[in-house]
């Protein structure tokens, strides 16, 4: 059976955000999937990048560099146990789906911070293991979010820009530099200005397409994609 | 005298964010400016967007809603205290200067958790007030950050793509939504890589630069300037 970890932020189980992880949970066990939830909030997840991520003495105490000091934490097994954890988690998986609501054009800090804390160099990427070749390759990701804005303010033209534009730093400076292939992103847009039933009909198209989500091909993660 | 908003992140104060950090402070000083410095992780920010954020009851306690909460809280003075001093900072800036280390493409998850926390609907932006009529109007914004990656990388058709396209989450996507000016940004790459006296030139180049910052034209804030 697969492996899949859904990445998942949002403080409200009640919101479309909180059923889109359900509705995963629920269709990719039914495969016979294993499916292991971060649920961010809920574990009180840490998003600041500091001094406490390392255990133990630090290889330069006299100028303190993130980058460097978690390189070599990780490579003696001492970087804390709550990023260790979600690292296991990710070398596990086979999926990473990453649920959430846009804030700001990007995901929410909470989400951020699982980024810049677990895909540390050493695990996720080594120079020059980079993209294609990055550490973490033979792995899929999928951003799956929900807007404020309509699906015509992120048209391109639209006020807001073509929605790919915004997906660039997460799909491509992310995802692809740690060598994750990327499946096309699962967007809900403005359910909060959409009827209940039109909400239903998303969640519905969540577990219709998650019935063939192996069978779908990564995006080529390119600036083509993006700004075409 | 003018009024600038440093909001910094960095953990390290002899880092070269650091010293860009003390520059900007030396030099906006020196003509006259008040400035004010917003030392994330020494301030330990929060960057979690939760309940905590709004002081006494809710307005729908039933399904949590963030932006609908901090709203309400905002129009009744009840966001928390951490939240509504850094607002106060900058309403009273006409310049707001970023400074970080960019980490994935963005800003460090601390500083994206100033922006979900701070710029809360009512207070930044208030729809139709967002964009160019964006409640924060007449205020500048300054991008300053130092990159892993090399200049060539950041090039366009270079493996991470042209600099300017991880720009339009931050500077179209948070900044204009909200109505502040873009300034062009300012990058230091790869500093980890080059001389100390290269370094130094950094340092001074950014010290020339706000020596006639005030006199500088806000960028054309529209995707022709990033992704052109």
């Amino acid at each position: 059976g697969r492996k899949v970890l859904i990445v998942y932020a949002h403080q409200e189980p009640k919101s479309l955000n909180g059923s889109l992880k359900r509705v995963a949970v629920e269709e990719l066990s039914k495969q016979g999937c294993s499916v292991t939830v971060s649920d961010l909030y809920a574990m009180q997840f840490e998003p600041r990048a500091t001094r406490n991520d390392i255990v133990g003495c630090l290889h330069n105490s006299e100028e303190f560099n993130y980058a460097v000091e978690t390189w070599e934490a990780y490579k003696r097994g001492g970087l804390s146990s709550d990023v260790s954890e979600e690292q296991r988690k990710v070398q596990e998986a086979d999926l990473l789906i990453f649920q959430f609501p846009l804030y700001w054009f990007s995901m929410p800090a909470i989400m951020k911070g699982w980024m810049d804390r677990v895909l540390v160099q050493g695990f996720a990427h080594e120079f020059p293991n980079c993209y294609d070749s990055g550490l973490l390759k033979n792995k899929l990701s999928l951003f799956s979010f929900t807007t404020g804005g309509s699906e015509e303010m992120y048209a391109k033209g639209g006020i807001s820009g073509d929605i790919r534009y915004l997906l660039w730093p997460m799909q491509h400076g992310i995802m692809h530099f740690c060598g994750v292939k990327v499946l096309a992103p699962h967007i809900c847009f403005a359910p909060e200005y959409v009827s209940e039933e039109k909400r239903k009909e998303m969640l519905n198209a969540w577990a219709q397409r998650l019935k063939t989500i192996w069978k779908e091909e990564p995006i080529n993660c390119s600036p083509e994609w993006y700004f075409k």
